[in-house]
């Protein structure tokens, strides 16, 4: 905790979770007991820690409740109704699904879910402001990582960073919400315009060109300015100071029901998607050395700490302990936290090159790949 | 041409073009002369040859169009009027533009005044139908690749593949076409899904579970069977049979303006893009041999010939002529050709190994990156 807020409003959640099988032909196993799954999770609330502390204590369970396997389903790949009166095959041209894309659509769903819940108990629960949320899954030998925000997690590998997530920002998200803007012009109230300009126009340049881009553009070109032009644009300012409708620099969380443009009733939540990105890794497909691990970390940390400096710091911190020895990876976590923090001083927090530290709450995990023990 | 239409509709283009200067401070050189770029493009039209014949001849002149620098701009990075009276800088927070993203900008909008000009023209000059365009731009250093369709540009440097493209197809695009279905519903006409099934669902399964995907997920998760899910899907079939609201089975290109539904008034248009994406390859960037090449390839090529068989072509052709041999891409170019088309035999087109050849028309440009002369 960084001290900008009384509570922290990082949370994170460690379990190994069981998940109970109905009976049924296709959950994620055939087994009728149930399975395990071992998961890592970090939420970086905004606006108050609430969101941040729910999504911490339920995200698990509603990925527990999702990969369940549905009573009274219809399968989709084997056949066991009549036979229709037609010669063609039942089910032709029937594509197929893999056990990993089912389990992609369950973190998805349980994300929504989540969402769902904080939205419905906000009230009761006092839940304002909303958080990002980063989690990693391991199940029958492989990592699926999803992220819907501004946290990172990266592999290292034999001293190779392999980027395990995408940071969802105005900048990043840039045509998907001109899209949403474009074709529901409505939900910018008046305010704003889908179109991005270098920089805002004043209105005596009315009827001078431009540049800008749209939705479907990924370069600049040229426009005529119009009067609406003149509006403030949907995105706006670089960097960690990209804001969407001035109002939020990331574009993927959960909660933020409420949020709205500053004196205005213009809402942020239809442009504020609750959906992760999911990434896979088969652990099967490499050999792990104990040195090889999953990183997982607030913006508080990469705001400060690059991945190579992160790779560096996790080398240098596990070669000073034994390869057996439990504890190194928990000093890692530590390690990165405080240099990303520094020491308070006048002016501030400050590193050891006396560049300016994160004031932001930090928060890592450090998970082995190919050290003692093993989540089977 | 592979005789299953009267015309080629495949069509090509080849030039060197001159874009002359207009006196601005702000055209992609400062030179008030002008500059020239290298063009290469192929068209691949369906429903007939219009379209495609029309790009091949304009495609080119509409670069050179939005190349040229607009006159009466205002400038976005100098500050050439009087100051203002604030204290802050007039051009405060400006985002920097790169040349190349205005060349990318150029590219983009280029595409869109062709698919315009096919509009307006349509009817005076028979343009039935629409085509996949793919074309390549050198330009001061760099090619720029731009592809809107199912052709495909590859590079082959030293042996190695560098694709320089990806297809724009029903699947490829799904989540841009279920994400502008879920927004504008009333372009599907009453008669399609916006959602993802893995098979047609039958009335009787009503109630039941089913396996779906919705425009942001990328994996599968089940929902109850609803009513509307007995519609069509507006995505559906696998691989090169794939389509969209059981129409087309391209999701970029130009034309097309005309294109319903099979019996019905429900348009394809709105979902089919003419905007390309655009890749960049600086050239100056590597060091480059005679047998390093940029192949651009129709769909008619890429569908029997992957990657690495157009590479091990390109390999073995090239060794049988002098480095220096200018002809030498020209036969590569005509190998490919003829050896995706195949002989015709009884049961159609075959390969040389027994395989069913290509049945579509074929285009190859074999462009060198390290031959004799030079785009300079």
């Amino acid at each position: 905790n960084a001290g900008k807020s009384q509570h922290n409003e990082d949370q994170a959640c460690c379990e190994v979770v069981f998940v109970e099988q109905r009976p049924s032909p296709r959950g994620w196993l055939s087994s009728r007991e149930g399975f395990y799954f071992h998961y890592w999770a970090l939420f970086d609330g905004h606006a108050g820690s609430g969101a941040a502390v729910m999504a911490s204590e339920r995200l698990h369970l509603h990925i527990c409740e999702a990969g369940s396997a549905e009573p009274n389903q219809v399968s989709s790949t084997e056949d066991h109704g009549e036979v229709p009166n037609d010669a063609v095959p039942r089910f032709h041209l029937e594509k197929a699904v893999s056990h990993e894309s089912l389990v992609i659509g369950a973190i998805e769903n349980a994300f929504k879910h989540m969402d769902d819940q904080i939205e419905r108990e906000r009230a009761s629960q006092h839940l304002p402001g909303g958080c990002c949320a980063l989690a990693a899954i391991y199940l029958m030998g492989k990592f699926y990582v999803a992220n819907a925000g501004d946290s990172r997690a990266i592999i290292i590998r034999n001293g190779e960073i392999i980027p395990m997530s995408r940071e969802f920002t105005p900048e990043t998200e840039r045509q998907r919400l001109q899209f949403l803007a474009l074709l529901r012009p409505e939900l910018l109230g008046k305010e704003f315009t889908h179109l991005e300009f270098p920089r805002r126009i004043q209105p005596k340049e009315l009827g001078k060109k431009m540049l800008y881009r749209d939705q479907n553009m990924n370069g600049w070109a040229y426009k005529k300015i119009e009067e609406d032009d003149l509006k403030f644009p949907l995105i706006f300012g670089e960097g960690k100071k990209a804001r969407m409708m001035a109002t939020i620099g990331v574009t993927r969380g959960l909660g933020d029901h409420d949020l709205k443009v500053f004196s205005s009733n213009i809402h942020i939540k239809p442009f504020l998607s609750c959906f992760p990105e999911v990434r896979v890794y088969d652990l099967t497909q490499y050999e792990h050395c104990p040195d090889d691990v999953l990183v997982l970390g607030t913006d508080g940390l990469w705001d400060v700490t690059n991945d190579k400096e992160v790779a560096g710091v996790v080398m240098e911190v596990l070669m000073s302990y034994e390869p057996n020895d439990p504890c190194r990876y928990t000093m890692v976590a530590q390690e990165l936290v405080v240099r990303s923090r520094g020491v308070l001083k006048e002016r501030g927090w400050r590193l050891a090159n006396d560049k300016l530290g994160s004031g932001d709450d930090i928060s890592v995990f450090v998970i082995p790949l190919g050290g003692p023990g093993n989540y089977t």
